[in-house]
């Protein structure tokens, strides 16, 4: 935290006892003690700005509904909600000091939440930090809530923008594939299965392919971060809703739709909702897919620019950086291989995401902080990584069109063309031949009179292999 | 295999060679060898008929498509569809002999249809099996095809149907589940936070939840299962369609949709489609899904039955037998127990899919069949699984209604709900003083004459802690 | 099963009531509720023989600790110590009929041995099957044990002898890349880092690299092997040993280790043993890490073996079956494909350990048939897999030694062996320049006047490039 | 970073290009290209002192070395090595800013660490930073090296010592355990398996079980670090010690062992050793193992401390914080549940290490990166974890003697000590009439007359029942 801290305190109270407080700070006596219990994972809820900002959002909706139904008074629930709305201005970010790895069920989270909103309400009205009979943490800023609903209501919000986020980084990707796929479309070369030769195909069929790939992902995710739209507010301790009136749900719900701008729906069956944690494990899946795709193109893009002159070497990464310490003007696939990182990471946070899931026990999951905490980090680092792979990598990228021709041309594989007119069995002879003998497949069939030389020309010219054809039987 | 084999043999030919194979066996040369090489897990293709019977749609749909073309003269055509309906029929399920793990794409598997159904088709022309050159395994059985393209189609149909037999079973679960909801209607307990006391709620309130938990997956399944529809017939070796007539992929789409009487198409880019294996990764992760949710309720099953006089003993599971050698007497939730199990072998089976997926590259992922052997094994286990949770275990679920009862009475945490009248600081302190002395809530908050009796006992009431209410203040 | 019952049954007795259990077999009641409760996997107890006869050691065992500390009359412990040789002798596997999945902590195959053994010993003896009045599955045959010690120490023994056929197995591996190492040796070629070319190296070196790799897993595997002996036979229910007397126990191990030939020892805190999987996580660890390391093996052998003309093609994979169904004399690297395979199962599988172990509660771990089934698994499916790679693979690989040495010839990466001479910014010119223009290093330096021609030569002579050499400054 | 710059800069070059670099920075412009080129993970070198400090380990031997053998000059060398010291009191922390998540296998933190060591060096001579003439990054600080020998090197030592630390940690939580063991050990409580009442045990067994369990971790972290001392400096870029001496390796770990005071010796195949990650597997193992354990573990604590008044409440944690924001007086587990949460954590980051190293190819494994980060982060979240659950969770653990005695009591399960007495079937009847009942098993069998009061007493007193014990038949 960037603040000095002039040594002078205030005093706070909880069940646990008293407690001094730094009177420049605006979070109060459970942050501080969450502070001190958890110094487990060196990141914190102010490297998340995104799920600070949803929870103001949340305790907004909830003061205006508390304010609707007469449980708090117009001028305390006014200061809450502008309270609510400094924070998401992100000026109060780094009050927002505890571990993202907490015990709780993210308990210390919503009172991080809830003192910060109150202490900012109480210098609104003109009063002093700390001074909480006139706006308290758990009974007015918390108020109708619980941590069982504010923090996975919250969570779910913030998500739902990150992944939003991450379509659009997407989206530059497809389209950098995609013009990628334009610019190499009359590059012939050797398509490729289980690494032997197979029949050809465009270096642009290639670059399309990777971007009708991905542009799938746009519809997954799509799809499924509409899930993290239906929340449990009203739900309060264990979704039976004690302690909330009955008409609270709907109307903290359009409040939140107002705030937020997202068709955010009260779920079905609160107690469910309240201890279920399937729309985390469901769009983890949907992340981690992405990653799979991102680690297979990679993969692929090592493959293809192998060389420069022992691999296949049909396309140029851009330099980057230099590859070697010892080794002289090595340029290496830098950017592909942290993107294979990026995957492994998150392919290790999507099973962190299931384990704690599987752990959730009767009517809570006392282990979201854990999943918030790798959910929003994959989402981070894959951003991330799709930027980088894009603008240092793909843009650059440029093919070797006379080695892609070259290699088609010397290829065995062509008598895969040639298999309706001749057949498997007399294909495969020639096939056998032209690799013991190093002849060309095209000699081969002139030599032994299987054909005359116009069709078979015609058969072999590259344009006609790399689309579906009439058959000239 | 069960058919005695006489120690005659026919002669036939591949690639690697000539080879004896038993006369009695519909399949042939390269299947031979594929059971030579392959002798890996002691799963076999015979073991998931279901994909023996989609391979036979692809292979009829292609037949049809090939005839309409002329590619195919009408007989042989006739006779390859005839074939491919007596393998659905089921009774040559013992002629698909190929290891589910097994290298090579799943060529083995379609070549072991492609054999099958060729010697099949001989014998219905008249023919002996091996006289291919009257219908020849490749040549006509897998005309305008490659394993690329038939494979993974067979897979998909395969697991269309899996899945929509898992949803049959899942709604017979939710059903028992919503059953027992109404029985237990009136049972008030004690709901659990972190596995420490919370606020009352009734046991069929919990058992609904388990009910609607689940319901969300038959939408899961329905939505994702989608996916596995589009297909990539006529894309061949690497999804350009060499050797396939332009008209080929409408036509057998067409054939395909009639057979299987589902909404099959082609897949709008047939070049992604073939190494893409994307729809794999989604439809194991809602299947990995429904199995947390599953492990999930089962935990929970095990710590309201923990007990019978040292746990929570809130319901009693049926014995299902003697629950140990040693301890007279002892029943355990072993249905619940195995549910567990099957849940993480699951998780594990999902982790293998995703490597297999990530493991795809270029033209081809040559991973499909580890991908193949462990869907369909999860979706098999998890049939299972949920079979004998239902019969074995939720439908004999009984309650101790006075036991549960007994549990809410002496609850410290009835103090959540006199919440909103006295405030968090001093629900706070009387749940200390009551966790101190032993004495109730209710007497301390009469003797400290912190509310009247008859506003006490009202919010106290069971009935109505389990829903929201009008504040009383 | 293989016997024909004959609908004759004889009347069994257990918790749970009365049953009849036909006259044939000899499993009793509690194996048959098992097999009705658990119908899951498709694997039973008899496809895994070592663990049956495993049991047998382990009930052999207790039963002449038992006789010694005449808990048995002698003629009693004398039929069931010949049952249980007899059980090794295999002709009762198809008796063992429990699936491997089952909850009830493996109480099911621990009454499923019970009972096989009681009622051979019946026979033995001259009574009947079911007379359990002479000898008692529980009462005499379970005498001074629990399920909770003789699974455990059964599936111990078990592993740590399947470990030990691994390791066979392995040997022979590591012997036939050794061997290859020597054939290559002097095969010059390019050594890649990244995928790109780096500096020379032979082709033996690369096979023996392999070599050495595996090597280090038979360490591995015996060291880590030896934690399977610590046993807690004598802990009988929770670890406390109740109803067991106190030299039990080293009786028990003495008579194990004399039937096992095995160093089994009794653990030093028996209710520490008895919850705890840990053994078993290392266990699988290690298996994790041979078939990671097959995997990388597997990876690079289908990199090496990429082509026949498009690819690197330094080495010829044996061709063991037609590689496609579509491209007439396609060959693939199907052994390696499938040992891949086997991988991401036994990854998935060690994951599937993982949380079954993390679920232990209290003073059990309830998951142990998971674990189990899946570390059994792992062990034969690793064996057959590299059995299959030795023998069908790297015994038959070639090399081209011609394409290797050429790849090296071309190769602009020479220049990191003047990086001494040179230093690192003039060496990152010439490769730079030699990337652009296509000429070789070796002239340009010349044309240079970098290096006189003879000194260069010694320097670029490939065997001076692939070990540690005194500069010549 | 905090340094202001002044926006001053001097002028550095690579292969890709010219470059401005702060004149204020010690790193130079392949880190700047590092910076940029890597921005994903928000985790930095500076984050982990000790792999920073390990690396001016490497090079300081590798300094020592090349000087030995007159590569170096003394002058140079001597800065070379102060400016190694230097770097280890830390104060140039500051410096070594690159992503911990990056492509190039380690290069850009090898040349970051080069860079500054350089200018260290330049400074030491009385020259300005950026005068590479007289100091060179990759000519003088890193001769005779490459990335792929220096950074697996310096990642050993960095891990072997927070492996060692790690050890320190855990051997303070286990005497934490003990001496719990030690203060309950007249606790007589009941035992449980499958979560279900089985035989007496004291609270002390339970808790020295729990020591014992965790002791066994500090042999398998003590024998699996040792696997980090085998390292392969001299093997250069791939392992055939190219441009390196054949002296070098000797005389460089001779020097290492000096300066680390470890047993650090050469790998015996450094080409094997140089892309072989499986002493990371081994070692992400045993950590894991530990995890596993922690989480068991907490998952107990959470179990037995359940309640206070419906669950089963033998133990009370110490109250660290108020445990709910609507619950007044809850006090929740929230330092086990962060212990499971971290636990989930280290596991999924073993599934990246397992990842990353399955993805190694041919001479080199450039998943490094995020094995090293992976791994490191394993070890510090542990670290935090275990201190945290010693200080403020098992050292305040009290126990409920009172309740524990009395669920003792009226437990049925109490039969089973009656086994060798009444026999496994005339116990199960005497087990399910009292659960029907509500009768005590002792009430039954003196009613019944099976056996005298004296001698039921005495097989029934919890002492007796707790070990091993003579029967008395």
């Amino acid at each position: 935290m960037s603040k000095a801290l002039s040594g002078k305190t205030r005093l706070e109270h909880d069940l646990i006892g008293d407690r001094e407080v730094p009177v420049e700070v605006y979070y109060g006596v459970q942050t501080l003690r969450a502070v001190e219990n958890f110094d487990i994972s060196g990141s914190y809820l102010y490297d998340y700005p995104e799920f600070i900002y949803a929870f103001a959002d949340v305790k907004e909706a909830a003061a205006k509904a508390n304010r609707d139904l007469d449980l708090l008074e117009p001028v305390l629930a006014g200061a809450i909600i502008s309270a609510c709305q400094a924070v998401k201005s992100g000026k109060y970010n780094d009050q927002f000091v505890v571990d993202m790895m907490q015990g709780g069920a993210g308990t210390s989270t919503n009172m991080n939440a809830n003192e910060v909103i109150a202490n900012i309400a109480l210098e609104i009205m003109g009063h002093k930090k700390g001074e909480y009979q006139y706006c308290h943490p758990n009974n007015h800023v918390n108020l109708s809530q619980s941590t069982n609903d504010a923090y996975p209501t919250a969570l779910k919000i913030a998500l739902y923008r990150s992944i939003t986020a991450l379509e659009k980084e997407l989206k530059l990707l497809i389209k950098s594939f995609k013009s990628k796929g334009k610019e190499f479309k009359k590059v012939i070369k050797m398509g490729r299965t289980q690494l032997q030769d197979a029949v050809p195909m465009t270096l642009g069929q290639e670059f399309k392919a990777f971007a009708a790939n991905l542009k799938e992902e746009i519809e997954r995710l799509q799809q499924n971060k509409k899930l993290l739209l239906e929340v449990n507010m009203g739900a309060t301790a264990i979704g039976t809703g004690i302690n909330s009136d009955p008409d609270y749900t709907p109307l903290c719900i359009e409040h939140l739709r107002d705030i937020t701008n997202l068709k955010v729906k009260a779920a079905s069956n609160m107690i469910e909702a309240t201890s279920d944690t399937g729309v985390f494990i469901m769009n983890s899946s949907t992340i981690k897919r992405l990653a799979v795709k991102l680690s297979k193109i990679s993969n692929d893009l090592r493959l293809l620019s192998s060389g420069p002159r022992t691999g296949i070497n049909e396309i140029n990464l851009p330099a980057v950086q230099p590859g070697s310490s010892i080794m002289p003007g090595k340029v290496n696939p830098v950017i592909p291989e942290v993107v294979n990182q990026i995957a492994f990471r998150v392919i290790g946070n999507d099973l962190t995401i299931t384990m704690g899931s599987e752990a959730g026990q009767l009517q809570l999951n006392v282990m979201e902080p854990v999943i918030a905490f790798s959910l929003l980090e994959n989402v981070e680092m894959l951003m991330n990584g799709m930027k980088t792979l894009r603008i240092r990598c793909i843009d650059g990228i440029t093919a070797n069109a006379e080695r892609c021709k070259e290699l088609v041309m010397n290829s065995i594989s062509l008598v895969t063309a040639l298999n309706p007119y001749l057949g498997y069995e007399v294909s495969t002879k020639l096939a056998k031949e032209a690799l013991e003998t190093g002849e060309s497949v095209y000699d081969l069939i002139l030599k032994q009179g299987l054909m005359e030389e116009e069709r078979l020309k015609d058969i072999l010219k590259p344009e006609n292999m790399i689309k579906p054809r009439k058959m000239n039987l």
